[in-house]
């Protein structure tokens, strides 16, 4: 079986700089000199069309042929036919509801995990990498039939990792009390990944890329934990048995 | 059929007060002279204990007696027996999912839409009480197994609403993108209900109550509208059919 190659980015666009400019680097290294064309995977949001002109223009910048997926009449064919895929941002409910009425999850597991394919995904993109959705920031607007996604990586990510701030009086809970409410009811540990960061896995191996910016741990019953970009995150690629089956769900 | 009677109040605790403390008084205006008992349902947080007593106590100085439903042998008996009910805020999910678990839906939907049973809700309690939890801020961390709720009332809400900061360079979503991607995928309408503010339904009609903050409200294909207290929401009571059928989710 090939290696695992997926690389999991917090977010789209980080203030002040453009549509993927703050990974563009790390993203033409990731996918490396064998990698030609890239589907685009633009569900997470409603205008396909107008997602995948920006996504095939940036990419083109990043001298890659993108193509989306929706333009194809066979798209399980086009996961099947493409050297690597992005999935773009938006709401994560509507791209993993999508992806499962267009039958396209296990298609894309097997690319990743069997066949080496490289994935990457930004915000909702990055979501659906995880075991589940149990860890998004997005609001339900649609009901996917299960809960649970493609299941690339062992741990949760929490895009767009924001720390409290301590001037608020909003009674609304924090991102880290969401968290403390997962590991309630789950025991994945979760990566609190914030704007600008990412997280390349090969194979069995993790590490933060990315910005400066401190990346929040959480694993259920220890202390939080922060790591910088460089650090790896290998202890969190040992599931200590499938993650698909160590999540609460309804079906 | 008695009149229908739902409370929806936006947060539990508004800073700088205590827990309750700033709709205490509707609350017993709401609930009149006739009601003696109320049954408490804790099932947003994960304490069904503590948080049993926290709000037997704050209900006690109200003048009522609270009973929690999670001590109860027979539940339906329990929503059968009391004169009131007060669903407690948390986590979303975790709630619907629990009275699903129970098959306490039916029995609800019945007691207060067809006896009268006066309904108060805080924050998730709140959200249930619409016709789906899709416009709720609550992290996924159980998966229903339906986003379908109790349907009290036929417009969605979305408490502890907030202005976009215009100040911040964070890049997820605000709240009122949120709203528009759920108006991309339905078409029922949302009270964005701030802090401090509650909705007091009586039969078919809603009025505004609590303190002096914009509520805004947004209809699919108009402008938002801005409404305060003492306003009604009449005309986000006539639903054109029942607001159940008008969700996509997959069954």
């Amino acid at each position: 079986m090939a290696q695992r190659r997926v690389l999991l980015v917090s977010n789209s666009t980080t203030h002040p700089t453009g549509y993927l400019d703050h990974c563009a680097k790390d993203m033409v290294n990731f996918l490396g000199p064998d990698v030609k064309t890239i589907l685009f995977v633009p569900y997470a949001l409603k205008d396909h069309d107008g997602y995948a002109a920006k996504a095939k223009e940036r990419f083109a910048v990043m001298g890659f042929k993108a193509a989306s997926i929706h333009e194809f009449e066979d798209q399980q064919a086009a996961v099947a036919s493409h050297d690597a895929m992005f999935v773009g941002g938006g709401n994560t409910f509507r791209l993993l509801k999508t992806l499962q009425d267009k039958n396209l999850i296990q298609i894309i597991r097997r690319r990743v995990l069997e066949q080496g394919m490289p994935y990457m995904g930004a915000s909702a993109g990055s979501n659906i990498a995880c075991p589940g959705i149990f860890t998004t920031n997005d609001m339900p607007i649609v009901q996917p039939s299960s809960f649970l996604a493609l299941g690339l990586v062992p741990f949760q990510l929490n895009a767009h990792y924001l720390e409290p701030d301590p001037t608020s009086t909003h009674k609304g809970e924090t991102r880290a009390e969401r968290l403390a409410q997962f590991h309630e009811e789950n025991d994945l540990p979760v990566v609190g990944l914030p704007e600008g960061m990412m997280i390349e896995v090969v194979g069995d191996k993790a590490v933060l890329r990315g910005m400066d910016r401190d990346v929040r741990l959480f694993a259920p019953g220890k202390p939080m934990e922060t790591r910088k970009t460089g650090a790896t995150l290998d202890d969190f690629m040992q599931a200590a048995e499938p993650a698909h089956k160590r999540i609460k769900h309804s079906e």
